[in-house]
Parts: structure tokens; sequence; C-alpha cells
């Protein structure tokens, strides 16, 4: 029976873009495991699968709910040893956090205040008041301004890439030859960003574009054929 | 016989002060390797076993000479195989890099800002003009501008260090229960700031600084018996 997942959607049920889900999409397709998604939204708390911590991933693996998205990792790297590997050992796990410490301290708190706006126009109707309420309430200030002088960042936000632009400028990947977790953390940041937002966050001519298409066209180009915008 | 290594020192001849010789150090003490150092000066380029790049480390070992701490560690790593790896695998190389990206286009340039006038002060005579004139150069502004201010910009600065500080709080060492080159890496540049400036760069109560203080007792307290201010 294929493992289910609820993955964050917005208005249109195809549509999905949490940073987290499309960490644990990809990790199912690293481990080539079929994965049916079950589309949900911020306010339907009551539709997960019990236990959970209120959020997405979720996933439902032969009647076992696995919840969060490094926990959900770490069980499809300890239940499928014999599959390819998401870390490549013990070493490469503990490195593997540092690059979603990254991910989790500058990376997604740079473009949360990039796209916030559009996350929201992209939210399904009931769950609109929930979404802007809490995140200006986290903000102080309202999304609009959260995004105001967006243009102007890009610059210093372009920059704060550094650490990731040497690295897949001098290799394919993060992981090396191949990807690994540490590409899908990096990785789900630019596509939940992509999937709400035609902001062009990268230069064309800027190596992580490559990184990002090399992605997109993993796996049978899952993550491209998703509904998303541009690059 | 022993590797010999050409460290950077400045007046003082035990006071060792090149972020890169640091990483080469500590990776030899990781392999168990014995290590004879010679005092080596910027203005001393002929002095260094050939072939170079002007720059140190340089080791030779058992008469093959290896520059550059980068092409020492993977040398290390295929020479000695059956001591304790630096890097646990493939996977754990290529992650490594994202490691040292990060350190030399975050951390390294900012600690550059907040000390390089200290280093100055602690070159040798003979180096002094040399030092200032190609750092000024670099930096288009005298070293006493450079570090103008620093105390404003610690904060910045601390903040800048958050995807460190969220690894070494969640797991002992950057590369896990134990440490690796990757945590060589990042200390290299702590030990090149502390041997040279009492310019207090963390917290008491930085999780960062249990980390370093963790490094500086490894190896029988190799870095922390070697000439350098608090911390």
């Amino acid at each position: 029976m294929a493992i289910t997942m609820s993955d964050l959607a917005g208005a249109e049920p195809d549509r999905r873009f949490s940073p987290f889900c499309w960490r644990a999409r990809m990790a199912l397709a690293h481990k080539g495991l079929e994965v049916e998604t079950v589309p949900w939204r911020f306010t339907e708390r009551d539709k997960l699968p019990q236990p959970n911590a209120g959020r997405v991933p979720v996933i439902i693996d032969a009647g076992k709910v696995v919840h969060d998205s490094t926990t959900i990792a770490d069980y499809l790297e300890t239940r499928y040893p014999d599959r390819p590997s998401l870390f490549g050992g013990e070493t490469g796990r503990a490195l593997t956090s540092f690059v979603q410490n990254w991910t989790e301290t500058v990376l997604q708190p740079a473009l949360v205040g990039l796209v916030v706006l559009d996350i929201y126009r992209h939210a399904a109707p009931q769950d609109q008041a929930y979404f802007r309420h809490s995140r200006e309430e986290r903000f102080g200030t309202s999304l609009e301004n959260v995004v105001n002088g967006r243009e102007q960042r890009l610059p210093a936000f372009r920059d704060s890439l550094a650490p990731l632009r040497r690295t897949v400028e001098r290799q394919r990947f993060i992981a090396g030859e191949a990807p690994a977790y540490a590409d899908y953390v990096v990785f789900g940041a630019f596509q939940w960003a992509r999937a709400i937002s035609d902001f062009e966050l990268l230069a064309a001519d800027d190596p992580i574009a490559a990184w990002r298409g090399r992605l997109l066209d993993a796996f049978g180009g899952l993550a491209r054929k998703a509904p998303a915008y541009g690059g």
C-alpha cells in the first residue's frame, strides 16, 4: 500500500507550498517510495492523522503515523536502509543538520520576508484570515509592510546565499555527485517560494539557479511538474 | 620520521595565527600523526618547501610536499585511510565543503573585520609593512578604519553565527558525537582570532563558546596550550 502524506495546499488543491512537505516529498522519491498526497489546509487541524503537532507533513506508512519532516527523514532512513541513503552515514547525518540549520536561520526567514504576501494570496479562502492574523502577529506588522521594498532587499538576499553558491558552483549537489537530504532541505525552500510567487529570487546565471534546475528535473521532474511559477 | 609543517608565526615564534594552518594541525592530530611545525613569516616565501603557492600550510610527509589546507586534508584521508576519518565518507566529504564555504564566505570575512589590526600588531616586525600594505589595498582603507566601531558590529556578528549556534546546541560537534574536519575548519577561524586578539567574540553563555572549549580540550589540549588570549 502506498504511503500517504498530508501536504499543505492552497486555493488550488494541486498547488503545494510547504518547504517542509517538499523536503519529505523529495526524500520519499529518493527512497523510491510511492506516495499519495492528501491536500491539507492550515485550518484543518482535526483532519490530520493522530498523533501530530498541528503541522504538515504527516505520513502514514503501513498504519504507522510519522510527523515532522526531520523525524520523517530519519524514519525513512531507518525503515528503508537498503534503499539509497539520505545522509551517507552518521557523519553525513550530523553535517546535514548544519545545512538544515543554515536553511532555517538564514534562507527561510529571508524568503518569508520576500514572499509572505504571495503565500497569503494563494492560501485557501478559509485559511486567509488565520494566515494573515498569525503571521502579522509574528512580524508585528502587516504582510504588505513585510514585503515592502523587496526589490531593494534582493541584492543582500542574493549575497546571503554565498555559502550555497560556492558549494554548487564547485560540485553538482550539496551532497556531492548525487543529491541527498541536505539538497532537499535547501531545495524545499526554493520550491516553496516558486510555488506561490513569481518574484525572481535568483539571477539567471546564478549557479544556484542551475542547481535548482537539476533538482527540478530529479525523479522524472517531480517538482518541475507541480504547479508553480517560472524558474 | 615526523611530518613537518610550515606554520604562520608572529613576532613571537610560538604564536600561530593562520586559520588554515590550524585546520591542518587539528587534522593531523585527528589522524594521530606527529608533526613538527616550522615557524614561517609572510615575507619568507623562498623558505617554503617546493612546490607551494606562497602560502601556508605546507607539509612534508616522507619527502612528499603537499600544500593548501584542503589538499592536505584530502591527502591525509587518502594516505591514512585506516586512521579515524576526517569526513565520514563521500557524502560527508561533500557536506564538509558546505561548512567550509560558510566559514570562508561568512565567518572569516566577518572576523577579519573585527581583528585585522590585532593581526598586524602580532605580526613579525619584518612582516608588518607587507601585511599592512596588502590588507589596506584589499580593504581600500586603513586597518584602523576596518576595525573601527567593532563593538557596535558585535551583535550582528553574533547573529550571523546562528547556523553554527543551533547546530552545536543540538549536537556535541558539527560532525556529530565526535569532531571531524568540518569542526576543525570552523574552529580554525576562532583559534586564529583568539591567538592574536583579546576582543571577546562570544558571550560566555553562547553554546558556540562551549563547543570551542571542547575543541580547545581535544587532543590533549593541543590548541588550548598554544599562546593565545582568553576564551
